[in-house]
């Protein structure tokens, strides 16, 4: 195996890494060229200024993976269906150049008749269950619409989609609540953050105790540079309080610190341990496909 | 009695209507100088240029509810503390012009450290009890922020707030999920309403059930034009999924019909039954708040 050009093609942001044949990061980039930013057509363009220098080794081969591959990006990857492991993505790639480039397909699962997708997470879930040498278990990725994915033997068996991420901005930017807040959210204040967190496990909704944000401002509570950190913990909390695992499981978090450090302590209210892994997982998971498809691409 | 200048001054409308000494509705006025159109200082202004006309006549005597009230309206009238009935409010009133013009204290509640308030709504839910002929029960205000009411011998004794209306609105205006849906709400769609609410009563939470609305979307399996209805049903039945009542519980929803009708159809699905009360419920709580604290206006 020679060189894997590893690109994470988002909505807002564009990722590429150089890695070695044993999947060591050589280099790594990042452009502010995510999918919303490229016009239908372009695609390759873009991918030619940002890469084509990493491209020109005649044995480099390049494994994309995120919103690149649905119907608004370069080639669309249908999604695969769940329960799909390194196997099942690796055989439903959507090829862009022949032995070259080829696009990581999303996953898709079903619970009572409600679709659930995603694009991206499956390659960070793969490369984590690598990192952490995991063949079942519960991963969460926290983000604007986090996922909490359950792993049996080395497959993804499901998966759920949390809109927390995109609850906090509008209750932060756009709500009722926006008006007590600062403008900007400042360091964390992880007592306040606590705070909403141990609200929302013994709270019975979200709908309910977003409320509190307004009066616990309103009375003199809590000051206005708390808030930010407070309601944070509130639809974090609540993200956690709805779901359904023993209270001992472990659990891991992929994705940034800033964000798994506030799942970690809001998951440690509850009594469950974490272990996190970050940006590497998508690297990591990229790389083990390639590994697995490698006899269509090696030259 | 002579007569009764009865006033709703809302956030974002200002009400009024003359009431005869039996409570009969002589005349109606609305305009849209809500207290946020009104800045500070210029309040008897605006209610002289609306009303002066009514309050001419000697005998008049003006009793407001709402918004008014709070620290950004006319007077403040601090909250007046649960349980509280006829007799609390009326001596807590806040008087603009002695034995003329008063105004109506909001109620506040508290749960586990946590503060509750409502401004208007006391006003409405005591004229529902007099409408209709209760002194117990729960009472149910949809709107941007939800009221439940639990009366007790003619008394609010408690009461929680829920902040469905603005939920709908954000993810409905503001979120992803807007991008699936027309700019305009249309007509009701009953099924897809129905639909929204069923799975948020067999659901895990909002933050969940709400990305079903891309999802179903995404899989061409709902209509963009339906997705609105699909949207509302899902956030009204999560506020009734979170309430802790009995099934064959008897509520009364108090509000405009287009709220109340989805409202009571939502709680069908629980099995519960709803009597409705329209924008009749101020007026006549207004009416009655004046019957108790007549000695002090009557001329």
């Amino acid at each position: 195996m020679q060189q894997l050009l590893a690109v994470d093609w988002g909505t807002s942001s564009l990722r590429g890494a150089l890695l070695d044949g044993q999947g060591r990061v050589l280099k790594e980039r990042s452009f502010a060229r995510g999918i919303l930013t490229v016009a239908p057509g372009d695609f390759a363009t873009v991918f030619e200024a940002c890469f084509a220098h990493w491209m020109g080794s005649a044995g480099t081969f390049c494994l994309i993976s995120g919103m690149a591959g649905s119907k608004q990006g370069w080639l669309e990857a249908p999604y695969c269906a769940c329960p799909a492991g390194f196997d099942e993505v690796a055989s439903h790639l959507a090829w862009v150049k022949a032995g070259r480039i080829a696009i990581v397909p999303g996953l898709s699962c079903e619970r009572e008749g409600i679709p659930d997708v995603m694009r991206g997470e499956e390659t960070q879930v793969l490369g984590a269950l690598q990192l952490l040498g995991l063949q079942d278990g519960l991963l969460v990725l926290p983000g604007t619409h986090s996922k909490w994915v359950t792993v049996r033997g080395g497959k993804i068996a499901r998966f759920s989609t949390f809109m927390t991420g995109e609850f906090y901005a509008l209750l932060r930017q756009h709500s009722l609540l926006a008006r007590s807040m600062p403008e900007a959210d400042g360091e964390v204040d992880w007592a306040a953050f606590d705070e909403g967190v141990a609200l929302s496990l013994r709270g019975a909704g979200l709908l309910q105790t977003a409320f509190s944000v307004r009066t616990l401002s309103l009375f003199g509570r809590i000051t206005a540079a708390r808030l930010p950190s407070y309601l944070s913990g509130l639809v974090i909390g609540e993200e956690i309080r709805t779901q359904d695992f023993p209270a001992g499981a472990q659990v891991a978090l992929i994705g940034a610190e800033a964000l798994t450090e506030r799942y970690g302590r809001a998951l440690g209210q509850r009594g469950t341990s974490v272990q996190r892994v970050g940006a590497e997982a998508s690297w990591r998971g990229l790389w083990a496909l390639a590994q697995t498809i490698h006899p269509s691409w090696d030259t």
